[in-house]
C-alpha cells in the first residue's frame, strides 16, 4: 500500500509510565481535506474539545496522539496541555495551529505529564523520516491485543488513489460516538463536503453499529485527512467516482470496526445482531442494541448456551414495538423460535452448536414492517471483569 | 409477627428437576382487597397476562407461584397452563378463577410440564394446614442465595395489624418491574384505592430503583394483599392511619429491594448511587441509573479501584443535562473530584478504602439545580459471569 505525501513517528514519552511508544505524529506533507467525528459524551476530554475547534474549516494537516492518559476531566490545566501540545507540533511543522488534531486515550481524570510531553515533541517531529502508520496503530494501543489497520486502493480519473485506516477499541464501545480512536488517511483528492458526507455515513454503519460494553468513552475521535497527492481529478458528488470513494471508506471503516468487536475485552465470540421486520430502522437499531448490551444475553454467549429466551427478553424491553407472538429467531440458518415460541424438534441441539462457533449470526424478526438494523457484539466473559477490574493496577 | 387469615403451603413439583420445593401456595381465608404492579416488558410471561386480568377488579384470594420455570414465549400452551392452574387451584379452594394469582419464575422459553403440575395441586392445597411464609420465600428462590422477607406492625383505631413481604431476585433486576418476584400481605383493613396508591409509591422507591445488571425480566410482578382480618376500622386516604400504613409499606418493599441487592448475581458490592443538584428528578434518576448501569463502573467497584472517571463518563452520557465544569463526586464522605476535576491530596489513597468496604456511598452533584434520585446496585464480578453462562446447565 503507497500512500503519498504523509509522514509516521512514535516515540517513548513515558505518559503512564516507561517502556513503550506513547506519543505518536500523523503529518501530511500538505494540507489535506478532513471530517471528524467525536464522541456525544457530554464529559467531552480536553483534546476533543480542543479538535472540535480546530477542525471547523474542514482541513488539517497534522495529528498528534498520545495513550496512557486521557486528559479528560482534566479542566482548565487538561485545556492548556492540549493547547500547549498542539501550538509545539505546529512550531515544529512549520504549519497552523488550527491544522493540528490533538487525540488521547488511557486513564480519565489524571493530569497530563506535560513538561515529559512538551520535552519529547522535537524528538517526535524529529522521527517523522522513519516511521510507518503501523507504529501508530501500535502506539495508540491501551488494552488492545492486536493493532487494527486496514486499507483499500481504486482509481478516479485513471489515477490510482489509496485509503488506509487505524484503530484502537477494546472496552467503552457504543454507538453514537465515533469509536475510541479512528485515524484513516488517504491521498485522493476528494471535495470537503463530499468527503463529510461520505465520512459519516460510513461511521454510521460501522462504528457507530459495534457495542462491546454499553460504555461511551470521553474521548473518541474518528478523523479523516485527505491529501490529494495522487494527482486524482478531485472527486465530487453525485459521481461513479464519489459512489466509489464512498464504498472504500465504508469498506475500511467496517473493517476496522469489526477488528474493534473482535478484540473487545474479554471477547471470546463474534456475533452480529440483524433485526428485521421492525415497524421502522430506529426500531430494529433499538432492538438490536439491546440484545448487543444485554449482559444476561451476552454471558449467554460465553457459556455457549442457546437460551433464546433471554434475547426476546431483550427485544421486549428495548423500547421498540414488539408483538410477542410475531417474534422468530435464527442463530445463523437454524430456527430457534418462530411466532414467539420454541421451534421444538432439534433447535436446542442444533443452535447449541452454532454457538460452540466463534463468529455467529443472531436473526430476529419482530414481523411487524420492513424495519432493518445490523449491529456487532462480543460476549461477555471472565476476562472482561478481570480486565476491567485491574486496569488501573 | 402474628398475620391473621393467611395459609401456606410448598411442595415439590419436580417442574424443572426433582429434589426442591418449587409450587407454592398462599391463600387468605376470606377475599383480600389486592394490587399488583407487573413486568413493562412488552414480551410478557402467560401468567402476568393472566394475573392482569384477574387483578382488574382490585381483589384477590390465592396465589399459586412456581420456580424452575418462567412459562414465558410459550404462546397459546402456556397460557393454557397457566389458566388451567389457577382453575384448577380456584375450584380446589372453592374460590372465583378471578380470586386466583398466578406467578412464574425461571427459564424463558420451555413448556411447563403441565401434567406434573396438575397431579401437584390436591397435595398443594392440602398442606395450607401446616406451611409458612418463609417455606414460599424459599420455594420461589432460583439463583437467590437467601430468602428475603421483612415485616412490620402498627395500630390503627387502636387496633393491631401487620405486613409482611417476601422476594426473590438475584439477575435479571432493573428499575419500571415490580422487581422478579415480590408478595406481601397484611391483615389490615384498608381501602382500595389507596392501598393501590401507596403500594405503587412504595414500589417506585423500591424496587424501581434497584438494579443489577440492566436487564428487564419477561415475569416480574409484584402483588399485596390485603384481607382485613386484624379487624381495625378500615384505613382511608387522607388519614394520619394511611401515611403511616404507607410508611411501612416503603419500609417493609425498601428492605426487601436492598435485600434483592444484596443478594446480586455474584454481588460483592452494595452501593447506594446518590445524584443532587441536577436540573430534574428525571435527570436525577437517569445519571443515577446511567452509573448503576455502567458495566466499566461496576467492575471498578468489584476491583475496588477508585477509576472516579468512569463515573463521571456515565454521568456524561446518560441523557442527563451535564455541565462537566459542575460535576463533584463523593465516596461516602471523601470527596473525589469537586468542579469536574480530581480533588488532589489523599483522595485517591481515602477513596481506595471506601471502596474496600462492602457497602458504600456514591453521591455526585450535577451542580444544575434541585433534582434528586437515589439508586441501589451491585458491583460485577466474576461470579456474575459463572452464575449467568452456566445457569441452565
Amino acid at each position: 500500500m503507497d500512500i503519498k505525501g504523509y509522514q509516521f513517528s512514535a516515540i517513548e514519552a513515558a505518559i503512564k509510565k516507561p517502556g513503550r511508544k506513547d506519543l505518536a505524529l500523523i503529518f501530511s506533507e500538505v494540507p489535506a481535506t478532513a471530517s471528524a467525528v467525536f464522541t456525544r459524551n457530554a464529559v467531552k476530554a480536553a483534546p476533543v474539545l480542543l479538535s472540535m475547534e480546530h477542525i471547523k474549516g474542514g482541513k488539517a494537516q497534522a495529528l498528534v496522539v498520545n495513550s496512557g492518559n486521557a486528559n479528560a476531566c482534566t479542566g482548565e490545566a487538561g485545556m492548556a496541555v492540549a493547547r500547549e501540545t498542539s501550538r509545539l507540533v505546529a512550531e515544529g511543522l512549520g504549519i497552523s495551529d488550527e491544522a493540528v488534531q490533538v487525540c488521547s486515550t488511557g486513564v480519565i481524570g489524571v493530569q497530563m505529564p506535560a513538561a515529559r510531553i512538551k520535552a519529547a515533541i522535537p524528538a517526535l517531529i524529529e522521527g517523522l523520516s522513519s516511521g510507518t502508520l503501523d507504529d501508530i496503530a501500535q502506539a495508540i494501543m491501551t488494552t488492545d491485543t492486536f493493532p487494527k489497520m486496514e486499507a483499500r486502493s481504486a482509481t478516479a480519473g485513471g489515477i490510482s488513489y489509496s485509503v488506509a485506516g487505524i484503530a484502537k477499541g477494546a472496552g467503552m464501545i457504543m454507538p453514537n460516538m465515533a469509536t475510541m480512536l479512528s485515524f484513516i488517511i488517504s491521498d485522493a483528492a476528494v471535495e470537503q463536503p463530499l468527503l463529510d458526507k461520505a465520512f459519516r455515513r460510513a461511521v454510521g454503519t460501522s462504528f457507530n453499529a459495534i457495542t462491546v460494553d454499553g460504555d461511551m468513552s470521553t474521548n473518541d475521535t474518528c478523523l479523516i485527512m485527505a491529501n490529494a497527492m495522487a494527482g486524482n481529478p478531485p472527486i465530487t458528488a453525485g459521481t461513479p467516482e464519489a459512489e466509489v470513494f464512498e464504498q472504500l471508506l465504508c469498506e475500511v471503516l467496517l473493517s476496522l470496526a469489526k477488528q474493534i468487536v473482535k478484540d473487545g475485552e474479554g471477547a471470546t465470540k463474534f456475533v452480529e445482531i440483524r433485526i428485521t421486520g421492525a415497524r421502522t430502522d430506529a426500531d430494529a437499531k433499538l432492538a438490536a442494541l439491546s440484545i448487543a448490551n444485554s449482559s444476561l444475553v451476552k454471558t449467554a454467549f460465553f457459556g455457549q448456551d442457546a437460551n433464546w429466551g433471554r434475547i426476546f427478553a431483550a427485544v421486549g424491553y428495548s423500547g421498540a414495538e414488539v408483538d410477542q407472538n410475531r417474534l422468530s429467531l435464527n442463530f445463523d440458518d437454524v430456527c430457534m423460535a418462530k411466532n414467539g415460541v420454541f421451534a421444538g424438534d432439534n433447535a436446542e441441539q442444533r443452535g447449541t452448536e452454532i454457538l460452540r462457533q466463534k463468529e455467529f449470526t443472531v436473526t430476529v424478526d419482530l414481523g411487524l414492517g420492513s424495519g432493518t438494523a445490523t449491529v456487532y457484539t462480543s460476549d461477555l466473559s471472565h476476562e472482561y471483569v478481570s480486565i476491567n477490574a485491574d486496569y488501573r493496577s
